[in-house]
Protein backbone atom coordinates (compact mmCIF):
# COMPACT_ATOMS: atom_id res chain seq x y z
CA UNK A 1 0.00 0.00 0.00
CA UNK A 2 1.70 3.16 -0.99
CA UNK A 3 -0.26 5.61 1.51
CA UNK A 4 0.50 4.97 4.98
CA UNK A 5 -0.16 8.08 6.64
CA UNK A 6 -3.45 10.52 6.05
CA UNK A 7 -3.01 13.93 7.03
CA UNK A 8 -6.46 15.89 7.44
CA UNK A 9 -7.03 19.22 7.43
CA UNK A 10 -9.79 20.83 10.21
CA UNK A 11 -11.42 24.00 9.10
CA UNK A 12 -13.79 23.80 6.00
CA UNK A 13 -12.29 20.57 5.25
CA UNK A 14 -13.95 18.27 8.83
CA UNK A 15 -16.51 20.92 10.23
CA UNK A 16 -17.77 24.29 8.98
CA UNK A 17 -15.45 27.27 9.64
CA UNK A 18 -15.40 30.36 7.27
CA UNK A 19 -19.02 30.82 6.64
CA UNK A 20 -18.88 31.71 11.01
CA UNK A 21 -16.18 34.53 9.83
CA UNK A 22 -18.16 35.55 6.73
CA UNK A 23 -21.25 35.70 9.32
CA UNK A 24 -19.21 37.89 11.53
CA UNK A 25 -17.89 40.20 9.18
CA UNK A 26 -21.57 40.73 7.72
CA UNK A 27 -22.63 41.61 11.57
CA UNK A 28 -19.81 44.38 11.67
CA UNK A 29 -20.50 45.77 8.98
CA UNK A 30 -23.87 46.56 10.15
CA UNK A 31 -22.32 47.94 13.26
CA UNK A 32 -20.75 50.04 10.95
CA UNK A 33 -23.33 50.96 8.21
CA UNK A 34 -23.37 54.69 9.30
CA UNK A 35 -19.45 55.54 8.36
CA UNK A 36 -18.48 53.22 5.61
CA UNK A 37 -20.51 51.05 2.98
CA UNK A 38 -20.08 47.67 3.29
CA UNK A 39 -17.25 46.42 0.77
CA UNK A 40 -15.40 49.38 2.01
CA UNK A 41 -15.55 48.06 5.84
CA UNK A 42 -14.54 45.09 4.55
CA UNK A 43 -11.60 45.61 2.80
CA UNK A 44 -10.37 47.81 6.25
CA UNK A 45 -10.99 44.77 8.02
CA UNK A 46 -8.98 42.73 5.56
CA UNK A 47 -6.04 45.21 5.77
CA UNK A 48 -5.79 44.98 9.43
CA UNK A 49 -5.73 41.15 9.77
CA UNK A 50 -2.97 41.11 7.21
CA UNK A 51 -1.19 43.72 9.10
CA UNK A 52 -1.73 41.88 12.15
CA UNK A 53 -1.29 38.77 11.26
CA UNK A 54 2.33 37.84 12.29
CA UNK A 55 1.65 39.41 15.75
CA UNK A 56 -1.60 37.69 15.96
CA UNK A 57 -1.55 34.60 14.04
CA UNK A 58 -4.60 32.83 12.54
CA UNK A 59 -7.94 32.64 14.96
CA UNK A 60 -11.41 34.37 16.11
CA UNK A 61 -9.40 36.52 19.11
CA UNK A 62 -6.59 38.16 16.64
CA UNK A 63 -9.60 38.57 14.25
CA UNK A 64 -11.67 40.01 17.43
CA UNK A 65 -8.87 42.51 17.93
CA UNK A 66 -8.75 43.80 14.82
CA UNK A 67 -12.23 44.30 13.94
CA UNK A 68 -12.04 46.74 17.17
CA UNK A 69 -9.05 47.92 15.52
CA UNK A 70 -10.75 48.49 11.95
CA UNK A 71 -13.93 50.01 13.86
CA UNK A 72 -12.19 52.91 15.32
CA UNK A 73 -10.04 53.78 12.26
CA UNK A 74 -13.01 54.06 10.05
CA UNK A 75 -15.35 56.06 12.38
CA UNK A 76 -12.17 57.97 12.71
CA UNK A 77 -12.98 57.18 16.86
CA UNK A 78 -16.49 58.58 16.79
CA UNK A 79 -18.02 55.68 17.35
CA UNK A 80 -19.96 54.80 20.59
CA UNK A 81 -17.93 52.86 22.91
CA UNK A 82 -20.77 50.16 23.31
CA UNK A 83 -20.27 49.48 19.98
CA UNK A 84 -17.12 47.73 20.90
CA UNK A 85 -18.69 45.89 23.31
CA UNK A 86 -20.89 44.70 20.30
CA UNK A 87 -17.95 43.31 18.49
CA UNK A 88 -16.35 42.00 21.86
CA UNK A 89 -19.45 39.76 21.24
CA UNK A 90 -19.55 38.68 18.08
CA UNK A 91 -16.18 37.42 18.98
CA UNK A 92 -17.47 35.25 21.90
CA UNK A 93 -19.73 34.18 19.92
CA UNK A 94 -17.70 32.71 17.36
CA UNK A 95 -16.05 30.89 20.21
CA UNK A 96 -19.05 29.62 21.44
CA UNK A 97 -20.71 28.36 17.85
CA UNK A 98 -21.45 24.22 17.73
CA UNK A 99 -18.90 22.04 15.57
CA UNK A 100 -20.82 21.56 12.08
CA UNK A 101 -19.15 18.60 10.62
CA UNK A 102 -19.52 18.56 6.87
CA UNK A 103 -21.55 15.49 5.39
CA UNK A 104 -20.18 12.11 5.13
CA UNK A 105 -17.19 12.97 7.59
CA UNK A 106 -17.57 10.65 10.43
CA UNK A 107 -18.22 8.02 7.97
CA UNK A 108 -14.94 8.40 6.13
CA UNK A 109 -13.10 8.61 9.24
CA UNK A 110 -14.62 5.52 10.71
CA UNK A 111 -13.82 3.31 6.79
CA UNK A 112 -10.18 4.57 6.95
CA UNK A 113 -10.10 3.74 10.54
CA UNK A 114 -7.76 1.35 11.28
CA UNK A 115 -6.31 0.91 7.78
CA UNK A 116 -4.34 3.93 8.20
CA UNK A 117 -2.53 5.91 10.61
CA UNK A 118 -4.98 9.55 10.56
CA UNK A 119 -3.67 12.33 12.00
CA UNK A 120 -5.19 16.37 11.98
CA UNK A 121 -3.05 19.35 10.51
CA UNK A 122 -4.76 22.52 11.36
CA UNK A 123 -3.48 25.98 11.57
CA UNK A 124 -5.00 28.44 13.99
CA UNK A 125 -5.76 29.21 17.85
CA UNK A 126 -4.64 26.15 19.61
CA UNK A 127 -7.17 26.52 22.74
CA UNK A 128 -10.13 26.89 20.00
CA UNK A 129 -9.19 24.46 17.72
CA UNK A 130 -8.85 21.66 20.54
CA UNK A 131 -12.30 23.29 21.92
CA UNK A 132 -14.11 22.42 18.32
CA UNK A 133 -11.63 18.71 18.34
CA UNK A 134 -13.28 17.98 21.97
CA UNK A 135 -17.42 18.96 20.20
CA UNK A 136 -16.59 16.87 17.23
CA UNK A 137 -16.38 13.94 19.24
CA UNK A 138 -13.58 12.79 16.19
CA UNK A 139 -10.53 12.91 18.57
CA UNK A 140 -10.27 9.24 18.62
CA UNK A 141 -10.13 8.55 15.28
CA UNK A 142 -6.70 10.34 15.16
CA UNK A 143 -2.91 9.23 15.63
CA UNK A 144 -1.70 12.52 16.40
CA UNK A 145 -3.02 16.65 16.72
CA UNK A 146 -0.63 18.92 15.03
CA UNK A 147 -2.13 22.53 15.85
CA UNK A 148 0.04 24.72 13.80
CA UNK A 149 0.66 28.47 13.71
CA UNK A 150 1.41 28.29 9.90
CA UNK A 151 1.34 25.59 7.09
CA UNK A 152 4.00 26.61 4.79
CA UNK A 153 6.73 23.98 3.43
CA UNK A 154 9.08 23.95 6.79
CA UNK A 155 5.90 23.59 8.65
CA UNK A 156 5.36 20.21 7.05
CA UNK A 157 8.47 19.08 6.93
CA UNK A 158 8.72 18.93 10.50
CA UNK A 159 5.25 16.76 10.61
CA UNK A 160 6.58 14.58 8.21
CA UNK A 161 9.81 14.06 9.84
CA UNK A 162 7.94 13.99 13.38
CA UNK A 163 5.34 10.99 11.74
CA UNK A 164 8.21 9.28 10.54
CA UNK A 165 6.99 8.44 7.10
CA UNK A 166 8.43 9.16 3.57
CA UNK A 167 6.70 11.90 1.67
CA UNK A 168 5.34 9.58 -1.00
CA UNK A 169 3.47 7.65 1.80
CA UNK A 170 2.25 10.84 2.81
CA UNK A 171 -1.34 12.37 1.78
CA UNK A 172 -2.95 15.75 3.14
CA UNK A 173 -6.21 16.65 2.30
CA UNK A 174 -7.87 20.37 2.44
CA UNK A 175 -10.07 22.76 1.47
CA UNK A 176 -6.87 25.13 0.72
CA UNK A 177 -4.42 24.86 -1.61
CA UNK A 178 -2.41 27.21 -0.81
CA UNK A 179 -1.69 25.51 2.85
CA UNK A 180 -2.87 22.33 2.38
CA UNK A 181 -1.45 21.30 -1.06
CA UNK A 182 0.79 23.73 -2.79
CA UNK A 183 3.68 22.58 0.61
CA UNK A 184 2.87 19.10 0.65
CA UNK A 185 3.13 18.81 -3.41
CA UNK A 186 6.50 20.71 -2.76
CA UNK A 187 8.01 18.15 -0.37
CA UNK A 188 7.22 14.99 -2.53
CA UNK A 189 4.19 14.22 -0.85
CA UNK A 190 0.62 13.71 -2.53
CA UNK A 191 -2.26 16.03 -1.66
CA UNK A 192 -5.99 16.37 -2.30
CA UNK A 193 -8.02 19.09 -2.51
CA UNK A 194 -11.97 19.21 -1.42
CA UNK A 195 -13.12 22.50 -2.01
CA UNK A 196 -15.22 24.03 -0.30
CA UNK A 197 -17.55 26.95 -1.26
CA UNK A 198 -15.93 29.60 0.71
CA UNK A 199 -12.42 30.95 0.82
CA UNK A 200 -10.69 33.41 3.19
CA UNK A 201 -8.83 35.81 0.36
CA UNK A 202 -5.82 35.28 2.23
CA UNK A 203 -5.88 31.65 1.25
CA UNK A 204 -7.03 31.77 -2.46
CA UNK A 205 -4.55 30.67 -5.06
CA UNK A 206 -5.13 32.09 -8.37
CA UNK A 207 -3.15 29.64 -10.63
CA UNK A 208 -4.03 25.84 -12.28
CA UNK A 209 -2.47 23.16 -9.84
CA UNK A 210 -1.36 20.66 -11.73
CA UNK A 211 1.17 17.66 -10.59
CA UNK A 212 0.99 13.79 -10.53
CA UNK A 213 0.59 13.91 -7.03
CA UNK A 214 -1.88 15.95 -6.94
CA UNK A 215 -6.02 15.70 -7.44
CA UNK A 216 -9.03 17.43 -6.87
CA UNK A 217 -12.29 15.94 -5.73
CA UNK A 218 -16.10 17.14 -4.46
CA UNK A 219 -16.00 15.63 -1.10
CA UNK A 220 -14.76 14.35 1.27
CA UNK A 221 -16.32 10.12 0.36
CA UNK A 222 -14.50 10.26 -3.36
CA UNK A 223 -11.21 11.17 -1.65
CA UNK A 224 -10.98 8.16 0.91
CA UNK A 225 -11.84 6.28 -2.27
CA UNK A 226 -8.96 7.48 -4.18
CA UNK A 227 -6.65 7.01 -1.54
CA UNK A 228 -7.79 3.31 -1.30
CA UNK A 229 -6.46 3.19 -5.15
CA UNK A 230 -2.86 4.84 -4.09
CA UNK B 1 21.31 6.93 34.58
CA UNK B 2 17.49 7.74 36.30
CA UNK B 3 16.59 10.55 34.51
CA UNK B 4 16.49 10.25 30.53
CA UNK B 5 13.82 13.15 29.54
CA UNK B 6 14.17 17.16 31.24
CA UNK B 7 10.93 19.03 30.14
CA UNK B 8 11.58 22.85 30.78
CA UNK B 9 8.82 25.27 31.43
CA UNK B 10 9.33 28.16 29.72
CA UNK B 11 7.58 31.70 30.63
CA UNK B 12 9.79 32.67 34.01
CA UNK B 13 12.09 29.82 33.92
CA UNK B 14 13.71 30.03 30.88
CA UNK B 15 12.92 33.68 30.49
CA UNK B 16 11.08 36.87 31.69
CA UNK B 17 7.37 36.96 31.32
CA UNK B 18 5.14 38.01 34.16
CA UNK B 19 6.74 41.26 34.97
CA UNK B 20 5.42 42.14 31.34
CA UNK B 21 1.77 41.32 32.35
CA UNK B 22 2.41 43.65 35.91
CA UNK B 23 3.95 46.35 33.79
CA UNK B 24 1.11 46.11 31.27
CA UNK B 25 -1.45 45.88 34.34
CA UNK B 26 0.49 49.31 35.95
CA UNK B 27 -0.53 51.10 32.65
CA UNK B 28 -3.73 49.52 32.09
CA UNK B 29 -4.27 51.50 35.96
CA UNK B 30 -2.92 54.17 34.96
CA UNK B 31 -5.42 54.52 32.05
CA UNK B 32 -8.63 54.07 33.98
CA UNK B 33 -7.17 55.94 37.56
CA UNK B 34 -10.09 58.72 36.93
CA UNK B 35 -12.70 55.07 37.04
CA UNK B 36 -11.52 53.24 40.27
CA UNK B 37 -8.15 53.32 42.11
CA UNK B 38 -5.44 50.60 41.29
CA UNK B 39 -5.98 47.83 43.58
CA UNK B 40 -9.99 47.59 42.82
CA UNK B 41 -9.05 48.10 38.77
CA UNK B 42 -6.72 44.71 39.35
CA UNK B 43 -9.52 42.56 40.89
CA UNK B 44 -12.04 43.50 38.20
CA UNK B 45 -9.25 42.55 35.58
CA UNK B 46 -8.42 39.63 37.32
CA UNK B 47 -12.04 38.53 37.61
CA UNK B 48 -12.57 39.08 33.87
CA UNK B 49 -9.51 37.25 33.26
CA UNK B 50 -10.63 34.08 34.94
CA UNK B 51 -14.35 34.36 33.51
CA UNK B 52 -12.71 34.17 30.09
CA UNK B 53 -10.43 31.71 30.76
CA UNK B 54 -11.97 28.81 29.06
CA UNK B 55 -13.33 30.92 26.33
CA UNK B 56 -9.62 32.52 25.55
CA UNK B 57 -7.02 30.62 26.91
CA UNK B 58 -3.68 31.63 28.39
CA UNK B 59 -1.92 34.40 26.59
CA UNK B 60 -1.53 38.07 25.46
CA UNK B 61 -4.75 38.42 22.85
CA UNK B 62 -7.24 36.91 25.45
CA UNK B 63 -6.02 38.79 28.06
CA UNK B 64 -6.07 42.21 25.68
CA UNK B 65 -9.63 41.65 25.24
CA UNK B 66 -10.38 40.54 28.84
CA UNK B 67 -8.34 43.99 29.54
CA UNK B 68 -10.96 46.37 27.19
CA UNK B 69 -14.18 44.25 28.63
CA UNK B 70 -13.00 45.21 32.13
CA UNK B 71 -12.53 49.26 30.76
CA UNK B 72 -15.44 49.52 29.74
CA UNK B 73 -17.36 47.77 32.82
CA UNK B 74 -15.73 49.62 35.20
CA UNK B 75 -15.68 52.96 33.39
CA UNK B 76 -20.04 52.03 32.86
CA UNK B 77 -18.81 52.80 29.68
CA UNK B 78 -18.41 56.26 29.90
CA UNK B 79 -14.45 55.95 28.65
CA UNK B 80 -13.33 57.83 26.00
CA UNK B 81 -12.95 55.51 22.52
CA UNK B 82 -9.07 56.54 22.47
CA UNK B 83 -8.46 54.22 25.74
CA UNK B 84 -9.54 51.31 23.54
CA UNK B 85 -6.63 51.96 21.41
CA UNK B 86 -4.14 52.22 23.99
CA UNK B 87 -5.41 48.83 25.30
CA UNK B 88 -4.85 47.71 21.97
CA UNK B 89 -1.35 49.12 22.09
CA UNK B 90 -0.22 47.61 25.41
CA UNK B 91 -1.21 43.99 24.32
CA UNK B 92 0.74 44.78 20.70
CA UNK B 93 3.76 45.96 22.58
CA UNK B 94 3.85 43.15 24.99
CA UNK B 95 3.91 40.93 21.84
CA UNK B 96 6.57 42.77 20.48
CA UNK B 97 8.84 42.32 23.50
CA UNK B 98 12.55 41.32 23.47
CA UNK B 99 13.00 38.01 25.04
CA UNK B 100 15.27 38.35 27.89
CA UNK B 101 16.90 34.71 28.71
CA UNK B 102 17.23 34.33 32.92
CA UNK B 103 20.61 33.57 34.40
CA UNK B 104 22.66 30.36 33.49
CA UNK B 105 20.14 29.20 31.03
CA UNK B 106 21.82 28.78 28.22
CA UNK B 107 24.65 27.28 29.88
CA UNK B 108 22.55 24.89 31.41
CA UNK B 109 20.90 23.77 28.20
CA UNK B 110 24.31 23.95 27.02
CA UNK B 111 26.04 21.26 29.52
CA UNK B 112 22.88 18.79 29.34
CA UNK B 113 22.82 18.77 25.84
CA UNK B 114 23.40 15.62 24.69
CA UNK B 115 23.33 13.92 28.20
CA UNK B 116 19.65 13.77 28.20
CA UNK B 117 16.43 14.04 26.10
CA UNK B 118 15.44 17.75 26.52
CA UNK B 119 11.83 19.00 26.01
CA UNK B 120 10.01 22.18 26.53
CA UNK B 121 6.59 21.94 27.67
CA UNK B 122 4.78 25.29 28.00
CA UNK B 123 1.03 26.58 28.29
CA UNK B 124 0.02 29.85 26.42
CA UNK B 125 -0.83 31.00 22.90
CA UNK B 126 0.81 29.27 19.96
CA UNK B 127 2.26 32.12 17.71
CA UNK B 128 3.45 33.99 20.79
CA UNK B 129 5.35 31.26 22.40
CA UNK B 130 7.28 30.12 18.95
CA UNK B 131 7.86 33.86 18.48
CA UNK B 132 9.54 33.82 22.03
CA UNK B 133 11.56 30.84 21.28
CA UNK B 134 12.33 31.62 18.48
CA UNK B 135 13.68 34.65 19.50
CA UNK B 136 15.60 32.66 22.51
CA UNK B 137 17.70 31.08 20.29
CA UNK B 138 17.09 28.19 22.13
CA UNK B 139 15.03 25.55 19.81
CA UNK B 140 18.42 24.02 18.90
CA UNK B 141 18.45 22.21 22.52
CA UNK B 142 15.09 20.65 22.32
CA UNK B 143 14.32 17.55 20.89
CA UNK B 144 10.19 18.20 20.97
CA UNK B 145 8.64 21.65 21.64
CA UNK B 146 4.80 21.28 23.63
CA UNK B 147 2.92 24.01 23.56
CA UNK B 148 -0.01 22.81 25.72
CA UNK B 149 -3.38 24.82 26.69
CA UNK B 150 -3.30 23.59 30.03
CA UNK B 151 -0.68 21.78 32.56
CA UNK B 152 -3.19 19.77 33.86
CA UNK B 153 -2.32 15.40 34.67
CA UNK B 154 -3.99 14.51 31.47
CA UNK B 155 -2.26 17.03 29.55
CA UNK B 156 1.26 15.90 30.85
CA UNK B 157 0.05 12.25 30.85
CA UNK B 158 -0.34 12.89 27.09
CA UNK B 159 3.20 14.06 26.52
CA UNK B 160 5.09 11.62 28.83
CA UNK B 161 3.15 8.86 26.83
CA UNK B 162 3.89 10.60 23.29
CA UNK B 163 8.20 10.51 24.77
CA UNK B 164 7.57 7.61 25.12
CA UNK B 165 9.61 7.53 29.09
CA UNK B 166 8.55 6.12 31.64
CA UNK B 167 7.47 8.62 34.75
CA UNK B 168 10.31 8.06 37.03
CA UNK B 169 12.91 8.74 34.26
CA UNK B 170 11.09 11.99 33.54
CA UNK B 171 11.81 15.16 35.46
CA UNK B 172 9.92 18.42 35.05
CA UNK B 173 11.43 21.81 35.61
CA UNK B 174 9.30 24.89 35.81
CA UNK B 175 7.91 27.76 38.41
CA UNK B 176 5.19 26.98 39.06
CA UNK B 177 4.12 24.92 41.50
CA UNK B 178 0.46 24.38 40.50
CA UNK B 179 1.24 23.62 36.74
CA UNK B 180 4.96 22.34 36.54
CA UNK B 181 4.86 20.22 40.05
CA UNK B 182 1.90 18.82 41.26
CA UNK B 183 0.34 17.14 38.00
CA UNK B 184 3.83 15.12 37.25
CA UNK B 185 3.86 14.35 41.08
CA UNK B 186 1.06 12.33 40.81
CA UNK B 187 1.54 10.63 37.28
CA UNK B 188 5.06 9.72 39.31
CA UNK B 189 7.47 11.71 37.46
CA UNK B 190 9.89 14.07 39.07
CA UNK B 191 9.39 17.85 39.47
CA UNK B 192 11.67 20.23 40.27
CA UNK B 193 10.23 23.79 41.37
CA UNK B 194 12.94 27.11 40.45
CA UNK B 195 10.29 29.84 41.99
CA UNK B 196 10.24 33.04 40.04
CA UNK B 197 10.02 36.47 41.94
CA UNK B 198 6.54 36.80 40.20
CA UNK B 199 3.89 34.63 40.31
CA UNK B 200 -0.06 34.89 38.86
CA UNK B 201 -2.79 34.68 41.39
CA UNK B 202 -4.49 31.87 39.01
CA UNK B 203 -0.98 30.01 39.58
CA UNK B 204 -0.73 30.27 43.42
CA UNK B 205 -0.47 27.32 45.64
CA UNK B 206 -1.03 28.32 49.26
CA UNK B 207 -0.43 24.63 50.59
CA UNK B 208 3.21 23.62 51.25
CA UNK B 209 4.50 20.58 48.94
CA UNK B 210 6.45 17.53 50.60
CA UNK B 211 6.81 14.27 48.18
CA UNK B 212 9.97 11.83 47.33
CA UNK B 213 10.14 13.18 43.76
CA UNK B 214 10.48 16.80 44.40
CA UNK B 215 12.51 19.45 45.27
CA UNK B 216 12.84 23.36 45.27
CA UNK B 217 15.94 24.96 44.03
CA UNK B 218 16.85 28.69 43.63
CA UNK B 219 17.96 28.73 40.28
CA UNK B 220 18.70 26.84 36.80
CA UNK B 221 21.60 26.05 37.80
CA UNK B 222 21.24 24.06 40.70
CA UNK B 223 18.34 22.60 39.39
CA UNK B 224 21.12 20.86 36.25
CA UNK B 225 23.52 19.53 39.43
CA UNK B 226 20.32 17.97 41.30
CA UNK B 227 19.68 16.18 37.72
CA UNK B 228 22.44 14.72 37.19
CA UNK B 229 22.89 13.38 40.99
CA UNK B 230 19.52 11.39 40.46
Amino acid sequence: MAIQVIAFDADDTLWVNEPFFREAEEKFCSLLEDFMPAHSILKELYHTEIGNLSLYGYGIKGFTLSMIETAMRISNQQMPISLVEKVIQIGQEMLEKPVDLLPGVEEVLQNLNGDYRMVLATKGDLVDQERKLRKSGLEKYFHHIEIMSEKKVEDFAKLIRHLDVKPEHFVMLGNSLKSDVLPVLELGGHAIHIPFHTTWIHEQVHHEVKHENFSSVENIRLAAELIRKM
